[in-house]
């Protein structure tokens, strides 16, 4: 695609007439991208088929093979904390001690939801009431996970946005919040590899969110979701998050959640709960009335697939040979198509599934609509915000690893012209 | 065991000096038996080794493969209604159409949970308002499941105890309160081989369960748990619950529930929702919050084992030829130990997991603990009655299953001689 016309120059600082050729050029662009008649997605943090690949042991095992080390039949009832053997191979990675990390069922969004409505319903250790009669808000980093915002907003909680950075959420403004609404009683954190802009709490940041003053009752849900999920050879140490809340007077305070939804297959994998002693008791308890323990086969599965820390770490050095080529090819994109006009700012992440990119404030939407009408299916503009609302209308969440490499790439290709287009709009709209 | 020194004859008939006698003789009886020294189980209604045995093909299936017929990747996030295959293969045991009928994660029991869980947080369609907002009740028919009780124990809804007969819940009793109490907004049905009794729900029974006027929010827990655990030829002509409720105007009455906990590996099976469409859409809603899919890869595992309706009833008559002996051993040692003392009544049932023992007032407590010291474990007296209370005592629930048939015979044997000392310490204890 060429733009014989106009020499590319951020748009923003071009002359009105410039930016109206350049608007015509991308316009011409977009018609023959429509006529295209594509039809690709990426909408979701979805594993390719090729990662699915890696784990297909997963469908033959565990070849007749039915009992624990302890010789324990995982073929009938019980076992509600889970098998040792896959709770081994996780507590080094999400430096949770065996003793406090449960294996549980399918889906580590399942946990969290039913964490937040036991706490709603039962309330939690160090809270005087259920939560559910009570005002209750949480902290919502931003841009942050949609699935984590529909979870309360369904349930009537208010979220208050708290804007990222590289190290983490604002802690100034988590503190001053914290200080002066007493709703708080949560805040959802991804503390690897930050869904969507890839950001890793720093070791301050984490000693601050578990020591500044908050009610007994307020919690982190703390989403480890990619702690062993790296697209390059810099490994953030990983934070000891409990012993640090555990040292600072609050234990209660993080819930740590994690699955194997990107290790092995979503929907068929096992998910992680751990907490201090107490969060563990508590969790156990109201577990006993909603079950009669997880899926052991499938952990016994998981256990006999990935075998050991060393197992899992090589296995997801696999994925990331798979996906690593596609963020390249995301960062590369951007960089011929976005970055000549200034049209767009984004961080290429050492780690997770997603690239988040900001563009000019009040083109996400359009740009993002117009991708759709070419036949590209993006997350919605604004799903990274709390209600969907973005206030700048900028942010738009690139999930790259779905796709096979060259659609991928036709893909982006695409978008870029779709935000090309609406950014010369909302520019030309501007100036009006 | 011989008791030469008295005739058998029921023991309330006897006179005090010959209770006395029969006294002694079961106290020395039950003094052999701890010597004896045994370990055995008569808790809970778990599948034995031999059972779990039948499905040991889920321990290699699907065999590599991973596509449904639509030729669905199932490995990947989705899927949230379940494999059509599955549903297909239960629809006609559950007498729920295949649209209507959801299959999900591995437990039933959770289903269950959930749904209440739903229900407190947003209520149900009919309703006006969340159940926690109100005051609620539950009726319970006595006796009944303990893990039913325990999940509304656990949520504080109060439970308010109903008779069951040979046809299911007392229906005058069921009406009067349902016209009395407005807080009642559920109730809980095991309409086939009722735990424990055994209890078939009649057409006429059902009819009137799915008519009475009630609450708009008023919910059937359809808790159809041993729709295909026949232990005889006789089969209860499944009743279509959802179409009687349709035809009586209350189409959103009935919620029902089933898993696979007892026909493959429980812990690693498949539960089923079904019901109205708009129950079916409000349980996708909230079930949307709360997971991006069941394990889709678990459902493939079963319908290939399964197959189809057909396969389903064969491996279930395999369950039977395993299950049958033991009830007929739980019926022999009952006629021969207890029936002589005029000290039990139980029906066989036809189906299920359980058999329900009444044995003289005041004396059920007693008996289990006595067995327990003795080393066998029976489910605690009153567990069938909601908060543990059965105001006649009386009351134990024998779980035959578990234990391999020699084995079974012993602790049932074991049980018999600490029922006949409870008996006889009883009824000398209301002659003093």
């Amino acid at each position: 695609m060429t733009f014989a016309t106009v020499s590319p120059a951020p748009l923003a600082d071009l002359d009105t007439a410039s930016l109206r050729e350049a608007h015509s050029a991308f316009a011409r662009a977009y018609d023959e991208l429509k006529g295209a008649g594509l039809k690709l997605d990426l909408t979701r943090g979805k594993p390719s088929a090729e990662q699915l690949d890696l784990s297909n042991d997963l469908l033959h095992l565990p070849d007749g093979r039915f009992r624990d080390a302890a010789g324990t039949d995982l073929r009938n009832y019980g076992g509600a904390t889970g098998l040792p053997e896959l709770r081994s191979i996780f507590a080094d990675a999400l430096r949770v001690p065996v003793d406090q990390l449960l294996a549980l069922g399918n889906s580590s969004l399942t946990l969290m939801h039913d964490t937040i409505a036991f706490a709603l319903l039962h309330g939690v250790p160090g809270g005087e009431l259920p939560w559910a009669s009570q005002s209750v808000s949480f902290l919502a980093p931003v841009p942050g996970y949609d699935r984590h915002f529909t979870i309360v907003e369904r349930f009537g909680i208010r979220l208050i946005p708290v804007p990222m950075d590289e190290n983490g959420p604002d802690i100034a403004a988590v503190a001053s919040l914290l200080e002066t609404d007493d709703s708080i009683r949560g805040m959802f954190c991804v503390p690897v590899y930050s869904n969507p802009t890839g950001a890793i709490y720093s070791e301050e940041v984490v000693r601050a969110l578990v020591s500044l003053p908050a009610a007994p009752d307020f919690r982190l849900i703390w989403d480890n979701a990619y702690a062993v999920h790296h697209l390059t050879d810099e490994r953030p140490q990983p934070i000891d998050v409990l012993a640090l809340a555990a040292e600072a007077g609050n234990p209660d305070r993080p819930l740590v959640f994690a699955s194997t939804s990107k290790v092995t297959y979503p929907g068929s994998g096992v998910s992680f709960f751990g907490a201090s002693p107490a969060n563990v008791e508590w969790m156990l308890h109201h577990l006993s009335a909603q079950s009669i323990g997880p899926d052991k086969i499938n952990q016994l599965r998981h256990a006999e697939l990935l075998k050991d820390a060393d197992g899992l770490a090589a296995h997801m050095e696999k994925h990331r040979a798979i996906m690593a080529p596609k963020f390249a090819a995301v960062d590369s994109v951007f960089r011929d198509r976005l970055a000549p006009w200034g049209a767009g700012s984004w961080a290429l992440p050492s780690g997770g599934y997603f690239v988040s990119l900001d563009i000019a404030d009040g083109a996400a939407k359009r740009a993002v609509q117009l991708a759709k009408e070419a036949g590209i299916a993006v997350t919605p503009a604004g799903a990274t915000f709390p209600y969907g609302d973005d206030p700048r209308d900028a942010n738009i969440r690139i999930a790259p690893t779905f796709p096979p490499l060259a659609e991928l790439a036709t893909a982006l290709d695409g978008l870029c012209t779709a935000i090309l287009l609406a950014s010369a709009e909302t520019l030309l709209a501007d100036r009006d």
